[in-house]
């Protein structure tokens, strides 16, 4: 008895992965919904709450990303705050070289070099699910701007060490990279700014 | 009388260009000299001195990068070291908001992201001609290390405000931005490293 084309858990998930990767790309992310994601894949929505649970686990699914940011990012923020820089530059530039997990960090920035929509991806997807949340968890006042200085100091450090690879940047250790790179992240998202 | 196809000054300034151009791509900043330009052009090397000077400021054509880079950096470095992070950060700002003078940056940028090579070129030329020579005018020690995090602070900049978009960087004065992203390039430049 030849098996029929069933909408089994796998094609759903690749319908559902389909249609998000075209929502985010199309809307950026702040304006997509997990009920807009489902209405594209033509299923339920609580198919996809099944799968995935959150837009940013969505998100991290579509994209490649070898992390849900949600417990990324709080794993961050249960920590002392004084040393929040050091640990977000360690724990990202550690996540960066675990094998084939930066491909899709990669992609983001690729296509943001390259399309104002995958830039407004990347710009939105950084501020809502990883720095404008740590800023918040650590900083006295204005985390928006607290969260573009670091997003700053963090996509450079990965076009440096991954992309244009400059040494000793691209050679050199996670604890290394902290302890540098770390403090300007820190001071960015503790203390005064002009 | 029917005006000849002669060699004049514009097709031989052309044609060193494409040439600095072809050689810039396949080789790299550093493995290119001025002879093997004109060699690549068929011209003598004195017109290539003729017209260019250095290979900065060839390179600076080749890749419509809107100043000199030895006179950029000559200006800079002759000023306070302790406030070279705070003047180099203001000196790029208004450098890339000038009128299409971003457009050559951004082509190095998009490069680099996407070929192993243009990603060389970058590298080499960022740490030959611009931050190289300013951390070993202001640092007291390790000039690669310094330009090499100075160059990761600079080059996020450039993706933050310029193609990413974060704001508020990519709406905010040079003058503020100097004062708030300075104070980390000047910690790179002349403060103690791990």
């Amino acid at each position: 008895m030849a098996r029929g084309r069933r909408a089994g858990p796998t094609r759903t998930r690749t319908a559902i992965l389909d249609a998000a990767r075209a929502s985010f790309a199309a809307r950026g992310y702040d304006a997509v919904s997990l009920r807009g994601v489902a209405r594209r894949a033509g299923v339920d929505p609580a198919l996809v709450h099944h799968f995935f649970g959150t837009k940013s686990a969505l998100f991290a699914a579509a994209m490649e990303l070898p992390v849900d940011p949600g417990s990324f990012v709080a794993t961050l923020a249960a920590g002392d705050p004084a040393t929040l820089g050091e640990r977000i530059v360690r724990a990202l530039v550690e996540l960066w070289d675990g094998a084939g997990a930066f491909a899709g960090m990669l992609g983001l920035i690729r296509g943001a070099v390259s399309h104002p929509d995958a830039a407004r991806l990347l710009r939105e997807f950084v501020s809502s699910e990883i720095l404008g949340p740590l800023a918040a968890s650590a900083a006295p006042d204005h985390p928006q701007r607290r969260a573009a200085l670091a997003s700053s100091q963090i996509i450079g450090l990965a076009m440096a060490r991954r992309i244009v690879a400059i040494e000793p940047l691209a050679g050199a250790d996670a604890a290394w990279l902290a302890a540098a790179v770390g403090p300007a992240v820190q001071r960015y998202l503790t203390e005064p700014l002009p």
